[in-house]
């Protein structure tokens, strides 16, 4: 275990969302093992846990290219979890998503808000109340 | 003027940016001016000047959705210049761009960091330092 | 009740796909009520009930797009039945999808036409009798 | 020369932007012949020449697909001179740009709107009027 | 039955993924039959079946195509049987799909890799053994 | 200098197309050094260095991706360099290019040949001839 999975493996610890990468590590474990394991060391070890932004201000990067992308529900859920761990609250998500609708439509953030529903059903966090700016997480 | 228009005017005047909208409406002035008036209305009355997500957040959003759409070279000017004017430091911009890679892939993101680039060249602002947070800008 | 949203739930119902969007605003209303108000407002109040080009013509514009940005399958479903509200004939439709083909490629448009059939085998419009299209005279 | 290549000249040639066609064709003369003879073949020979969709409504897809692909300015370019040439007023090929924003968002509306504007520009088309439409008869 | 057609579907017949093609064509032979028909001839009759470059390497760009593009699941599905029919190995199509990470993402490679597996499932091909280049299929 | 950088920067030594790639490396060098080493280190340290698929065919995975990507311009120059440093003949990799037409459509492939064609000029390889594929390079 190189030093950089390790550190992709503890930034995703702290993201919590493991549990639904895991899911598809475990898939994909007969098929593509090294897809997997690269995710971590270079997605999560390499840059993720880089200095210089904080994980909820880099979760928001994250959501508003999933939004763009289009067909990554299971992105989506996955980093949904992620801002919540990382102190974002449901209302800003929800802002956060529906902030890509002048660049990216209304058909991408249409699906993107169903995922992102699909995990505060998961957790009880419905409904949302109005999105408002908590406090800023520590950097 | 109405409202939602002059709310549009006025945040776009906080970020700044406005000049070089400005350049792309007064292009389109005998073409499509309705679709100037619709992105100030729009884009920036009716979604950017909600509450629920401070300015700064708003744009890291922005710039993951325009990183990972490709072709939006003037839209990525135009919102490192609202980036900044949210309180982002040049090297969070360039961490925010550089997050967009495992998801968007290098070519989105070298073409994006070279737009970034301009802005910051344009306003003395290279080299940029490594990226460190600063204090949260208030929401 | 504003204007905007009134003359959005007014062009909406003229293009009756309403039940089948109203199913996704509902799912939504415990999340993002806001999203869904800003559809009808925005693209329905403020750009589809424009002056300037009929129904039938802006629903080929919008099944173009829907083809080129894939994972859109509701939305093309929704626009399938706009598209036969403002006039289109089924053949029509096919043919409108079918000319996305050189510009979108193969893949899009047989995931597309998965979609418009269902719509179409829902109403009892299958088989599709070959396209034929009317004069329209100059305007 | 066969039955599909003939048709699809015919073809380009009522659509007149055959010109601005012919410039990227012979700039691949020495490299991809084989391209651009089967985008005369297939593109306008075996789809664009189908009967069951008028030209100008086949033109209305088109630019709705080309607005959401990104990336496609010269193909805009030549698509707006074939939407004229196919009967479609230059107020009308605005609204048909303009109704692409809800679905694709606004930097692909305004990047493409700024190639329509360059056709126009060439031929004395501005400034625009307000788009209007003539009745269109039920097909 | 023109000589595109019957030499595409020998094109086809060769790569076998015939059978999964046929399943999209018949459920479209009520609605678009022409779009099936120009699949076989254009697709597979006018590219595929060209010189110049071997059917194992026109699979290996079109991998490379469905990955970027996204929302693909079955044209992922397709080429990859037709990958193997072309003499690819199980672990040189795991590393055509890994290889599109840098440049399309990792979310585009997880969601191809998953429709990659299932057809692997199907055959009783897994679990792929680490990739080795096979000798080179004949040209 | 860690070993995946050391391996990336060898790799990319193989396939020429550095020059090209250096251009952008030194430009970003005063914005996002980072970028640039985690391209070498990542994209090519970590995968195209990897075995069980020869470089030319991952050059055909690559261009595949590229053209369906978009706004891949550097990219498609830098790997068309890359493909020929590998093995491949410039009628192959026009036919690679051309096999993407049924899949990303023609805009994507017109605008992916001109950038093909532009290292084929700066290169004295033009005229290309008929695409013939040649001897298999080693693995």
């Amino acid at each position: 275990m190189n030093d950089r999975y390790a550190r992709g493996l503890a930034r995703q610890a702290e993201l919590r969302g493991a549990d639904e990468r895991r899911e598809v590590y475990d898939l994909l474990a007969d098929t593509a093992p090294d897809l997997s394991r690269l995710a971590v060391e270079f997605a999560y070890g390499n840059v993720h846990a880089r200095d210089g932004l904080d994980a909820a201000r880099r979760e928001l990067v994250i959501l508003g290219a999933l939004v763009a992308l289009g067909d990554t529900r299971p992105q989506l859920r996955a980093h949904t979890s992620a801002a919540l761990a990382a102190g974002l609250r449901p209302g800003e998500i929800v802002e956060a998503v529906m902030q890509a609708v002048p660049y990216a439509g209304f058909p991408r953030v249409f699906t993107a808000m169903t995922a992102v529903r699909e995990v505060f059903a998961d957790r009880g966090l419905l409904p949302v109340t109005a999105g408002r700016t908590g406090p800023c997480p520590p950097p």
